[in-house]
C-alpha cells in the first residue's frame, strides 16, 4: 500500500515541479523590483506548497491534466503568500522558517502593500477559468480569513474563549483555504457540486487537523526545528486548544487563568504557562482531536470515486499525522 | 446650460440615494460587529461617493437603469474604503475628514484586517455580473494601487523624483480607480470596447486632475477646512508636482532640496518648505497642469454619443475645477 502511495507521490512531485516553474515565472513577472525581490525572498524561504498540491491532487482525482490546473495552483500559492506577509505584521512575528520575516527586512508599510499586491496578483490568475464559482469561492475565503484574524485578535488574552470559538477561528484562518484548494481543484476539473463537497470536507478537516497540530507544535517543538521561537501564541495571548483544555482541567486553573490573561509576560512566566498546559494533558487532548479530524478527512476521501490520485489524499493526511511525532 | 446640468444633477442625486441605501445595507450585513462598527464609522465620516457616482453616470450615458449598476457602485465604494483604511496606516495619518482615522481608534492590526475584509467584500459584489472583464479590471486596478503606493513610498524624501514618476504614481494610486469606475459603469451597461475606452480616458484624466488638486490643497488649504493638517506630503517626504516644479525653478533650489530630502523636519522647516514651493510658482504650475487634464477629460466626454447624462460628466469636471478655488 505504501509502495503504491509512493509511486503516485513520485508522480505528484513531477506535477509540483511544473507548479514550481509556473510560480517562478509568475514571480519573475512582478513589475516592481522591490515587490519581486521580497516575493522571491519569501518564496525561497521554502514552504511545502500544500495548497497547490491539494489543488493538483484534487484535479487529478477528476482526471484533469495538470497543465490546466496550473493557474489555480499559482493563484493559491500567491494568495497564501499574501496572507503570510500580512499575518507576520499582525502577529509581529520576526522569524518565519528560520529567516527574518518580510516586514523585518522591508518594513511594515512595504509589507502591507506587498500583501495587497500579491492578493490582487493571485486573483488575476483566476481569469483563466470561465467558471464564475472559482473566483467567488476564493473571494469568500479571503473575506473569512480576514474575519478569522480579526476575531482571534479581538479575543487576545481572553480566557473565556471556548472550543467552539477556537474551531471557528481556525476554520476561517486556515482550514477554509485548504478546503477551497481541494474544492477548486475539483471544480476546475469539472467535478459535480456533490463530489466537490467531498473535496471541500476533506480539505477542511485536514486543515483543522493541520492547524491544531501547528498550535500544539508551538507549545512542544524544538524552537530551532520550528524555525521560530516556541510559545508565540501564549506570548501573544492567542488561546489555542491545549490552553482551553487546560483551563478546564488543570489542577492549577486559577494560576493558569492568571498567566494566560496576563499581557507582557516574562520568559519565566511563559515557561510556567507552557508547563501547566503540558501537565494538564492539553497536548494529548489536542492531538487526539486533530486525529479525529484526520480520520474525518480520510472518510471524506474514501467516499470519492476510486482513482489512483485518491491515495494521495490519504497520504497527505498521513503526513499531517507524522508532523505530530 | 447650467440649469440643464442642474436638472440632471438632481436626477443623479436620486440615483445616488439608491446607491447609499444599498451601501448601508451592505455595511449592515458585515458579519462581525467590530468590522461593521468600524466600516460604518468610516462611511459616516462622509465622502463624496465619487466612484459610485462616476459608475452610475457612465452607465446612464449608456441608457442603463440604475438598479443594475448598484452592485458595481457598492463594490467601488467598498473597495475605495478598503484603500482608505490601508492608506491611513501606510501614511500614518491620524485624521480623515476631521475625525480620527480607523487605525487610531481600533489599532493598526485591526485596520489591516478590516482593509482586507472590505477588499474581499467589495469583490464579492462583482459576482452579480456575467462579464468576466468586470472582475479582471478591478483586480488589475487593485494590483496597480498597491504598486503605486509602494513606488511612492520607496521614493520618499528622494528629490530626484521626476514629473513622469509623479504622474505614474498618481495614475496608479488614484486615477486608475476613477478610470475603472467610468469604464466599468459603461461595460456593465453594454458599451462597446471603443466607447468604454472613452469613459476610461475621461475617468483617468479627471482622476489625475483630482489628485494634482489634492496635492496642491495639501500645501495651501486651511487645515480645518481640509479636515486634516496641511503639509502632510512635505512632512512624509512625498514629492508632489508643486515640489518637483519648485526644485527646478526656485531661486533657492539648494535650500529647498535640503529641506525636502530631510527626514523629521520641525514645524518651522515645514513652513519654510511650503513657503519656498509657493514662492516658486509651483502651485500655479500644478493647477495649470490639472486644468489641462480636466480639459482632456472633457474632450473625451465630448466624444461620447449625445445623452443627457453626458452633461453630468462635464459637471463633474467642473466641480473638480471648483475645488481649486
Amino acid at each position: 500500500m505504501l509502495g503504491l502511495r509512493s509511486a503516485f507521490w513520485q508522480e505528484l512531485q513531477e506535477d509540483l515541479k511544473q507548479v514550481e516553474g509556473e510560480l517562478e515565472k509568475a514571480l519573475a513577472d512582478i513589475p516592481h523590483c522591490l515587490f519581486r525581490e521580497a516575493a522571491l525572498y519569501l518564496h525561497q524561504s521554502g514552504g511545502k506548497r500544500v495548497r497547490p498540491a491539494l489543488a493538483v491532487i484534487s484535479a487529478r482525482c477528476c482526471a484533469y491534466p495538470v497543465e490546466r490546473v496550473l493557474p489555480l495552483a499559482v493563484a493559491l500559492e500567491l494568495f497564501h503568500m499574501a496572507t503570510l506577509v500580512h499575518d507576520d505584521i499582525i502577529d509581529a512575528s520576526i522569524l518565519r522558517r528560520g529567516r527574518a520575516t518580510v516586514w523585518v527586512k522591508w518594513g511594515k508599510r512595504f509589507s502591507l502593500c506587498l500583501g495587497n499586491y500579491l492578493f490582487s496578483y493571485a486573483m488575476s490568475f483566476l481569469s483563466h477559468y470561465e467558471d464564475k464559482r472559482i473566483n467567488r469561492i476564493l473571494v469568500y475565503t479571503s473575506a473569512r480569513i480576514a474575519q478569522g484574524e480579526l476575531e482571534q485578535l479581538a479575543r487576545a488574552f481572553d480566557i473565556t474563549v471556548t472550543q467552539q470559538d477556537y474551531f471557528r477561528y481556525i476554520l476561517f484562518k486556515t482550514a477554509l483555504l485548504l478546503a477551497s484548494s481541494c474544492q477548486l481543484g475539483a471544480l476546475v476539473a469539472g467535478a459535480s457540486e456533490e463530489v466537490s463537497r467531498l473535496f471541500y470536507r476533506y480539505g477542511r478537516d485536514l486543515g483543522l487537523a493541520f492547524q491544531i497540530t501547528d498550535d500544539v507544535l508551538d507549545m512542544v517543538a524544538d524552537g530551532r526545528q520550528l524555525g521560530k521561537p516556541i510559545g508565540t501564541d501564549v506570548r501573544q495571548g492567542v488561546i489555542t486548544l491545549p490552553a482551553i483544555y487546560a483551563l478546564n482541567h488543570s489542577s492549577e486553573r486559577d494560576r493558569l487563568a492568571f498567566l494566560l490573561s496576563k499581557r507582557d509576560k516574562g520568559e519565566e512566566e511563559i515557561k510556567e504557562t507552557l508547563d501547566l498546559i503540558r501537565k494538564s494533558g492539553g497536548i494529548e487532548y489536542a492531538l487526539a482531536v486533530a486525529e479525529g479530524y484526520l480520520e474525518k478527512a480520510c472518510r471524506a476521501a474514501q467516499a470519492l470515486p476510486p482513482t489512483p490520485a485518491k491515495e494521495l489524499l490519504l497520504e497527505m493526511a498521513y503526513r499531517v499525522k507524522q508532523r505530530q511525532k
